[in-house]
């Protein structure tokens, strides 16, 4: 027969030792290159690990008739330090993700209704390009450009699950368009022409 | 005006400097520590990086009213070498995915259908457990046990995203009860009575 | 020859650039994801890379006659962050750490007492058991179960390295019978019946 | 006096101990995530790990009037795997390297002639840049959109490293311009009208 | 009742899912830069995961009186990419471990017989040593210069693990003395005069 | 045409989402074993990306006639968590960089100026030995003992790039002879006799 006994060497042990099973975000304190300070385990409850926030659509009232809804560590902050993270995606008829990067990880798209055209180009200048149904899955390498169209005449929907806990955002037309980088820097590297670009820093609100 | 020759010296380049924004699995080759080998650039193709074996449930007819679908390297070659992986987890009403852990990995539960009760024990024995709708996330960090039960009367449907290619899966009944390990050492490390363990063993296929 | 002038340009650098060498751990401010924030250099001692604690052997008066004693980040501050922590395991004759999983890192053992019988289980469902004498070693992977038991008639003495300043330790019996995970939960995921659950749970003072 | 049998035990053991101070890369064998396959250290020379391949100056006689010269694990064998590698940067009077991402590594450039504009955009959309010249540095986080082009009336020359032995790299006009992405593709992903689409593809050499 | 239907669908899952719970060497095929090749699963025995190679002592009739036995990968081939091996020491009364590094770990030294001098010097020049006794600890971060002496009038035994499956062993000694490095070089890079390098070099069986 | 409104919804999203592109170092706060704490991105500006102090030589005038100016995070905060970072390397004809390690990352060197020899010593005791001209580069690997002495008539400059943001740096004859290691401790592991080691201690300012 066992007894209580047991927990009294052992018990102790496992308390102790129970450190860095995870590290859930206290954002009170400085970051760390490794990501957020671990909030203590003490005060750690379930709603740490778990969000609620991606139930429903974001708004698509906007122009490219897109939303995207990240459960990052910022906002589910049991996954910091786990290199694992989630965004849901929204695509109206017609609704566009622009062109872009995440320099901090690799996405995993899964469609969980309608359709999209998704694609990505390799350091090699490869195009990969397919079209997505519901239940269907792509793999964006990390860094490299891509993007997702919805590709019916129905609203889309898709969860992009990422390697990393804060994998990052660089959308093109904002880093080109929507800062102050001067028009002439833009030009110069991009081969685009001045009026391309002022047209497109007028519409994204970008200066100089 | 731009010119083609700015491709004579900078194409050049990218095409051979593109190595390693992927390493696509070639099954044929034998492993690393850090995953397949890579399949040529050259004939890798989109498919590669999409996978369609997930748009369906897997068979429920079973005890557990369970099903569990992989997309990990072995299925989706694309995501080899990328830290991240996602399977397909079917509960019928009364479905239950059995305590497990992925000894590689951390996974983010997202619930795309149905009701589900998830939770897991941390190192200092804390439990965390909460019932999760469609659109819900749950995180259980790397190497603790976890469960899922369907918690509706609907049959559930759920993805779970992982942050390694291969995370791997360890069932604690399979473990313990369907293979040789012999039933005096499954009895004496964990304190299960010889009846119990036979019975296990003799259902779930276990010798010794 | 040689000039104390040397010192005047070389030494001023090394003693600035020489951070990281090592992170000595400061449990007074929080966790990171990567373990402890760090002691500052000026007052780390030798004694914060040595531990007299494993001299002796823990206490075996209890049930399973075993006793581990670990020397990881919390106790030896001078691995943190450096993937490298210990544990000293006596076990009486009789003795039994049971069936456990370290989350964080891969376990290598070393008898250098008596007889261990030692094993693991893959996530292939593969058994690996040996008893092992003096000077014997054992790998156990990151994550997967496993068990050591005194295979002789005296009382056994052994390290186990991990690969982790904080590897975890979730041991099974704990993990489903000694916390308040419910009954009814324990029992849907792991088919074990409810009077032998019960009864696991009143000797190691779960509760639900 | 100390003896010669001293190699007897303890140079047996260097010998046999000494994998995986590096590893140069063969090219003949498939790649795995982490590197290319390692050369066998008996055919390891001195060569392996040096590179003349920098000392001058790539072809300027192009449209952007830019060279880049990598020494990546392709080039310069003995990186690979050790994290790390340069390229060399000539940039004439007007020279400019376009807008580009590394996916697999962070940069760091030092000017050794002449003067550069450098920047970057972060994902907050933060623009950072600054005019170097000579002995300056200026770092470029992984992933981001960055840019240099020639800030003085003579030629420019620099280095950059590497937090990787293959970083690669993606020239966003290439990206888009310089394959078979549908213009309908980049024109709905970036928001650039079709004729500036169709006159960039045809300087490029893009189609589709 | 629970039915051995069970395995229909979750057993073939777990069978083909378990790749990289660990990769044991496979010295016939190139290694890379994270490790051996892993041998096929179906070949792995336990004996991978088991060494009983030191249960003995190295021969101390050497100079230095010290024998040092490893078990890194290419001895015990299951610690392949787990991060972690181990090596015996034995230390005759007088006996030395001279002055040495590890390029690619941290160490862990834990005496089992005994008394041993041992200590480290930090990047800043500042000198840690202790005298250990049976079952002390002492942590040696990676990279740096230390050393080990028998400080008792027995033989010493210790066991060292390291954080790395090849962490490497440079013996300062004969990096200077043991092998072609010019005497010329030799002194202008360490102060040491002609005559103490040609005697050192005579001894240790180095040229030129 | 393109909207404004396009801002309201994903500008939000990649403000909040822009974490951790960089981790410019706050060197107020404890380290963590990952690198220094981050700085607020609100405070950081362009200048913590740049440094200007490798524009001009190092004092010469000591015995050695070399200089070493780190680009370390402790002097480009920039470079903090990011695993790159650089020194300049000046060398007086005669000049000499003595035997040294770098613990905690590989080098890539470049010369830009004069003639430099350089070589490393690998855990196999073989000795990689060059003289490099201007823009030639040479790799020496994590953690093993390597030189550079001027090979020319002329003042010799290299660029030291590091895998690390705080690769260390362990000079031979500082952790030998310029510290407080007992001469007799020095003799017992390096075999040199106690007049050279009292001599040097005597040079570089040792004690003990």
């Amino acid at each position: 027969m066992i007894h209580i006994l047991l927990l009294l060497s052992l018990f102790t042990f496992t308390t102790h030792a129970a450190v860095q099973d995870f590290c859930v975000a206290d954002v009170k304190f400085p970051e760390s290159p490794a990501g957020y300070a671990c909030k203590p385990a003490t005060v750690v409850t379930v709603d740490d690990f778990v969000s609620t926030g991606l139930r429903g659509s974001g708004n698509l009232s906007n122009i490219i008739k897109a939303a995207v809804t990240p459960a990052f560590a910022a906002q589910l902050p049991g996954v910091n330090g786990l290199g694992i993270s989630i965004a849901r995606l929204d695509l109206a008829p017609g609704g566009v993700v622009p062109m872009h990067t995440h320099p901090g990880g690799s996405e995993l798209l899964l469609v969980t209704q309608g359709f999209i055209k998704a694609g990505f180009i390799s350091s090699a200048n490869t195009v990969y390009v397919k079209t997505l149904q519901k239940g269907d899955l792509m793999v964006f390498p990390q860094g490299l450009l891509h993007f997702q169209v919805n590709a019916g005449g129905v609203t889309a929907v898709a969860f992009a699950s990422f390697s990393s806990a804060t994998p990052g955002l660089q959308i093109l037309d904002f880093a080109l368009f929507a800062n102050d980088l001067p028009s002439s820097l833009v030009e110069a590297t991009t081969f685009l022409d001045d009026a391309t670009v002022k047209k497109l820093k007028a519409v994204l609100g970008g200066t100089g």
